[in-house]
């Protein structure tokens, strides 16, 4: 069986960057999720997106990340030219990271389409992610900004939404429609209304659009960004002056929604596995499906663990260990709990209260602990 | 106010042995229980014993511990003479103990009443164990062995019992009876009978009794054993000759039983409150009481803390934090859950299975981590 062929003229960017503050403290600011192997794959996040993307983009591939964690994206990434490495001095959100890398691919490649793929999520059943990057790219060479829209398994609250349109009838597209709408997170009730019309898709962040269109795109609607990330391109010197002056937004808010309402905007329904590993429990249940189908982490039926197996003695288990700490962890009759271990910080928490992790972090400041965020 | 007098001619033995296995990994086979401060008094199980058994022993209290301990006892015990800290070549259970202090003490004071109180006991309301061992002194002057029986609160199948007979009307002694007989730990059936009856005491081993009479009682029933203490008395130089001979055997079985069963042992019912601190659990209680009392080291309502509270961030939990390894523990959210938190060994047990922590000790040795009991 012979592997994906790539995709002439396609460039891959990742936006490496973002907190998991909510899986601290394996993540942590200075070593965020990115970074980490939470798969037991071997491989951290970064290297997985990377080895995700070589099969479709070859050599075509741009990391953009945050200054403090340039040195480990080069450690991990040992075949990324140093010109396809481009650090922020600070986190100015997706856009400005997007409409740079842009930038410097339409000054090597003024044809090259791009696709902005997060560093920090799980994909499965990497043939369909390669897929449909194909038809994305066959409607983004029609001039459209494509979204990979992910079909969602429950009434998720966490994540914005697209609202399909009609089929395109794009060729090498079979399946890409129109966006009618982005739409913010909703609360409870609106995402049930949402799953159940069958219309809507979770944005997860994942455009292909050629560099060209995009940089227009945010000419059209943020003129000095534009401006200033072309000029960048040219004159990478120039970083350090310019950088701190670009707005901070999104790419949603930047361009695609604008974009969507003038009709510019396409979606590929994702065929593929897709989590955001937003928090442990969302982890754990990850895991559990790893494990479930073959040589999986599991350390026992229903506990799931990141670590060395030898680091973990457990009776009556459930849920998640990640035993960082080079440490013998002990449980005894726990459900679904979930356990970090790491050299200075412990945290314990049910896998149904995960998502409040992200309270304990912000209190770390409060009480001195700061330098453990 | 002032303190308790000393009791002329009582001498205090302190045997600090045990493994406290259930209290891993807090306390280890190198560093068990008694060597820790698990009330956060800022003193030891060790030391709270000689804090408690000085008022009335002035400096005649002597400690018997295994080899490995006595650097660590003599260390945490400053007042100790050298004299008085007699150090086993191996565990040969408590007979040989405390008949080899009985026979040091008979050699200096012939006429001694001894006290044996374990190293690892919890004992709140002093005054009133004062005034137990002050009237069990009395009783041990009238030629009988005296126990000290603590009162059941529940019907407990972790302790032996003793069978309490007719007062005995000994002057300084008004609240002194018969003992029947001791009874082993009962099932659960019989140990609701016996808390029932009210005529059972929980047998905690504290023994009171002239050392002559203690010997005559070893020389009836062991007399290789009485032998052997009384030479090693006079030479000490011979204790890794003679100590591997010794019976291993508890001073239940070895005297206080056929002692009972000949009509000479008494018991002091204890006035005061007691804990042997058996698990987590049961420390977990003892916290509790201590916060609800006074300055305890309560880190929460119905969450305790041994260690740091600058080491704990908590959100809606309960249960026992011991911190002990210079990090911080973050909980979000567990009820009644024991977090134990050491240097190389991290433990997660809910406290109602805390008495299954003995468990995972036994399984250390086969997993390769024999160094960590």
């Amino acid at each position: 069986m012979s592997g994906p062929t790539q995709i002439p003229g396609f460039w891959a960017i990742v936006p490496a960057g973002g907190a998991g503050t909510r899986l601290w403290p394996l993540s942590r600011r200075r070593s965020p999720k990115f970074l980490h192997d939470l798969t037991g794959s071997g491989r951290t996040l970064l290297q997985e997106t990377w080895d995700r993307l070589t099969p479709i983009a070859a050599d075509r591939v741009v990391v953009v990340t945050g200054r403090d964690h340039a040195p480990e994206v080069a450690r991990q990434l040992p075949g990324l030219p140093a010109a396809y490495l481009l650090a922020e001095p600070s986190p100015r959100d997706s856009m400005p990271a997007i409409a740079w890398a842009a930038a410097v691919v339409a000054a090597r490649d003024p044809d090259a389409v791009i696709g902005s793929f997060a560093a920090d999520h799980v994909i499965s059943r990497v043939d369909g992610f390669h897929a449909a990057v194909r038809e994305a790219v066959a409607l983004a060479r029609a001039g459209l900004l494509v979204t990979l829209g992910i079909t969602p398994t429950y009434a998720a609250t966490g994540f914005g939404y697209i609202r399909e349109g009609m089929p395109l009838g794009v060729e090498g597209a079979p399946s890409g429609c129109a966006v009618v709408e982005f739409v913010e997170k909703p609360d409870a009730a609106r995402a049930e209304t949402y799953l159940a019309s069958g219309e809507f898709r979770w944005n997860a962040g994942m455009f292909v659009v050629k560099a060209s269109v995009l940089l227009d795109l945010v000419e059209q609607w943020h003129p000095t960004m534009a401006a200033d990330v072309r000029a960048l391109a040219a004159e990478p010197g120039r970083l350090d002056e310019l950088w701190p002056d670009l707005t901070k937004i999104a790419i949603d808010h930047a361009v695609a929604e604008p974009a969507a309402a003038a009709g510019r905007v396409a979606v590929v329904p994702a065929t593929f596995g897709w989590d955001d590993v937003g928090d442990f429990d969302s982890l754990a249940g990850l895991l559990e499906a790893h494990s479930a189908s073959a040589a999986g982490p599991a350390a026992a039926a229903g506990l799931s663990l990141i670590g060395d197996p030898a680091d973990l003695v457990s009776v009556d288990s459930t849920g998640l260990v990640v035993a960082r700490a080079g440490r013998l962890v002990a449980l005894i009759g726990v459900d679904d709990l979930v356990v970090v271990d790491t050299p200075d910080a412990l945290l314990v928490v049910p896998r149904s209260r995960a998502q409040e992790v992200k309270g304990i972090v912000d209190r770390l400041a409060g009480i001195d602990r700061d330098h453990l965020r």
